[in-house]
């Protein structure tokens, strides 16, 4: 609705876009662009999904030249794209009704880091790799870590999560507050520093994971975590899919509080060894990690063992020394490139759910029984301690045939999923790729979710076709 | 804005509410009442706010009877005012409109445990007592744990917490999903049960903290967390209360996962000692609990102990024994009614506020050097490991000077956690009494939840009155 209304009252700057253009190209000069490649970079790249290049793209380096430009644009109703790093897997940064994309790899400064607090401040560009880069020196980390090395202002708007999640959360429980451009040009500070409030709506939370349609994120604090007296990790290998996944599911149930645990199916584990040269027996495996004191982290370990044994699994390799654990995460997180190399030419295109814990053993029997059928090419990876899994589908992108039986397999992993009362999407969003499963999935929920979307944004000019469903 | 607009249109059924009070009355019978104690005890009896009750209270049974009673209250515009256990401590069950007071205590069933998820799905009148002892043989437990015995439904509301948050997080964290009954009556499921999702607007986290303005909740579906191994607890003392938050500090940013750190200072453990024969000596404690293995609680009572005696803390003394800690606990919970008894007569009016954790110190400094100078009788109380505490005012609320000077001191205290980037309230809410304060906590956000109010309950209906200061 919201959409439809932009697309009549001259959305897509029929009208406004011109001066919108020319008000931009004064004001930014060389950090605006017209090119086609520059265009068609800032629009989706990642999967099937069409690339819907926006008007132009402008590189802004302040939360208030996003407000300047956000503003120009709300006056010209021209839609605006939020732009991080444009890793997104669902068509985020795509702009269908063309537009402004805001690049915001420009606002990249760390403003604040406050060990004491065990908090910091960052500008919305600032990438995971970067903020870890800087920490690292004072004893700290942020956990979350998407496969890619996505920036932090777009993993807030996605609510991305990663290997950590298991034990340190997802991006709904590390940031603290965040400022953001709001759909008038606006700008809000969705709250303090304490560690909790109960002062009012949690406008934080309703920021996080809404993908640019109710503002666009240009700060944002995080919560920081002490890097782990001791780590310890390896690799764990299972006779089937189903053993490997309970004994994740009886990991978790007994309390342990693994820091990391992902399944690799036999296909992932091939596509890995060939990659990154790991040597690992080609059946199911789980890599998993500990964090704690050596005394807690010897402990979890061997409760994890005791429960891997009595599920048939093999013989524990441990990973200690720093670079040999650098290598197994390494790899577990290039899964998207090794996948590639299962298939030349291929692209890969991967899809994620997520599913209550004791469902998970049977979500993945199923969807392995349907890969089978199906005929594709897809190995399964995934943060099985969330009950969370990817299946990263090998497609000649330009075979219609091929992406269509792609679609239907999507289609019945996302209704498996969400029949198991879990959801369509763990950690990817929603973006375009996913709009046509939310009336499944939130039947009550959906006319709330426009209800504030049109109270928020009434024009509709925040990244528009991203997240609700055609009318 | 939105108030007014009740109040031009007919609000407080000056047109509507005979009607409505007719077809109640027809539905419920004996119960609904409009007896005049009913609706004393269903408006604020906690504090100095003025006792405002409502037309009639009428005693729901089930989310579909909730669904009436909002449909034919919307038709009349006639407010709403959803009810729990009644122990709100910011006048949040006051009809200042007048309106239906719903009792919500008789939806008190639990209708799904699922060990296997650690979940549970409970109607939104089960108190957390109840749902404790009900999972006790399960070796469960829920861990969010206000000072009252109050109902789910209400700590969702108020986005409660109390002694096990520092390990647990808040009702924030640990509620999965609920259902609600909107403005229109209609009825919203806000999600699954997966562990993350990222499948569009997180409206479980946006009616969490709403106080009944956005919808009534109903039903929720809980995090639960396996009863540990070893519980280890015990108090220890300290010279000053800068030395006791300073030891809080540490812990904290040491990374020790305490599960409870509770802050007395000398006048609260006085008060405690009377009340509860604790015989602790007469100056500022910390009450503390780890949760674990065996080995990892023996190793953080350990760690803490250092941090203890490098601050001057004295001899630690534990509570090896269950009987003994429960003791324990049970007084610290008993806070409320132990410092009534400092003052015969008087009323215990508690305030709350929360700073981030390096301004701890300081702000409790700062706070007891505002109590000297105002004469008032104040302990303090709180959960010190969140940067949140307590001050517990006794008061002669019929005396309008004590009263005026007691306002003053929330006042200024509530200027100090703000100035300090923390909150003016981190569990009771806003209610009626704090609303003066979110402007100035919130000065870009308050636009936004008034949106939000305007778009999901554009009557007003729905606990009018509540945490928006008037335009």
């Amino acid at each position: 609705m919201v959409v439809s209304a932009l697309r009549k009252e001259g959305g897509r700057g029929e009208d406004g876009l011109p001066g919108v253009l020319d008000r931009l190209k004064a004001q930014f000069g060389d950090r605006m662009s017209q090119g086609a490649e520059i265009r068609r970079q800032h629009a989706n790249t990642t999967n099937w999904l069409p690339n819907e290049p926006a008007d132009a793209v402008v590189f802004a380096q302040s939360t208030e030249e996003v407000a300047d430009i956000v503003r120009l644009c709300a006056e010209a109703r021209v839609p605006v794209i939020p732009f991080g790093t444009g890793t997104g897997l669902e068509g985020h940064v795509n702009a269908p009704l063309g537009g402004i994309s805001i690049d915001l790899s420009g606002l990249n400064r760390i403003l604040a880091v406050r060990a004491e607090d065990l908090d910091c401040t960052v500008e919305a560009g600032v990438t995971r790799h970067q903020i870890n880069d800087h920490l690292r020196d004072q004893g700290l980390f942020f956990p979350i870590d998407p496969g890619a090395n996505a920036s932090l202002g777009g993993m807030a708007s996605t609510r991305a999560s990663g290997t950590n999640a298991v034990r340190y959360g997802t991006m709904r429980d590390n940031v603290i507050n965040l400022t953001a451009v709001m759909a008038d040009g606006s700008i809000v500070r969705t709250g303090g520093r304490a560690k909790k409030s109960s002062a009012g709506y949690d406008l934080t939370r309703l920021l996080v994971g809404s993908e640019g349609t109710l503002g666009v994120i240009t700060e944002l604090t995080l919560r920081l975590h002490g890097i782990p007296e001791a780590i310890a990790g390896g690799v764990c290998s299972f006779p089937t899919v189903e053993d490997a996944c309970n004994a994740t599911i009886l990991t978790i149930q007994s309390g342990i509080p693994v820091a990391r645990i992902e399944l690799l199916d036999t296909l992932m584990v091939r596509a890995t060894n060939d990659f990154a040269k790991l040597g690992l027996k080609e059946t199911p495996h789980l890599f998993v990690e500990f964090h704690g004191s050596s005394a807690s982290v010897k402990e979890q370990s061997e409760l994890f063992g005791e429960i891997a044994a009595s599920l048939g699994g093999g013989e524990f390799v441990w990973a200690t020394r720093p670079e040999d654990r650098s290598k197994l995460w390494h790899a577990r997180h290039e899964a998207y490139f090794a996948a590639k190399g299962l298939r030349a030419g291929a692209s890969v295109v991967a899809t994620d759910v997520c599913v209550p814990i004791s469902r998970l053993a049977e979500c993945v029997a199923e969807t392995t029984v349907d890969i089978e059928q199906s005929g594709l090419i897809a190995p399964i990876v995934g943060h099985v301690g969330d009950g969370n899994f990817h299946v990263q589908l090998l497609i000649d992108i330009e075979n219609a045939q091929e992406v269509a039986a792609a679609e239907h397999f999507v289609g019945r992993l996302n209704e498996r999923a969400i029949a198991m009362e879990g959801t369509c999407t763990g950690e990817h969003g929603i973006g375009q790729g996913k709009r046509k499963y939310m009336k499944l999935e939130h039947p009550s929920g959906l006319p709330i979710m426009r209800a504030i979307k049109q109270a928020l944004d009434p024009l509709g000019i925040l990244n528009p076709g991203k997240i609700f469903p055609d009318p």
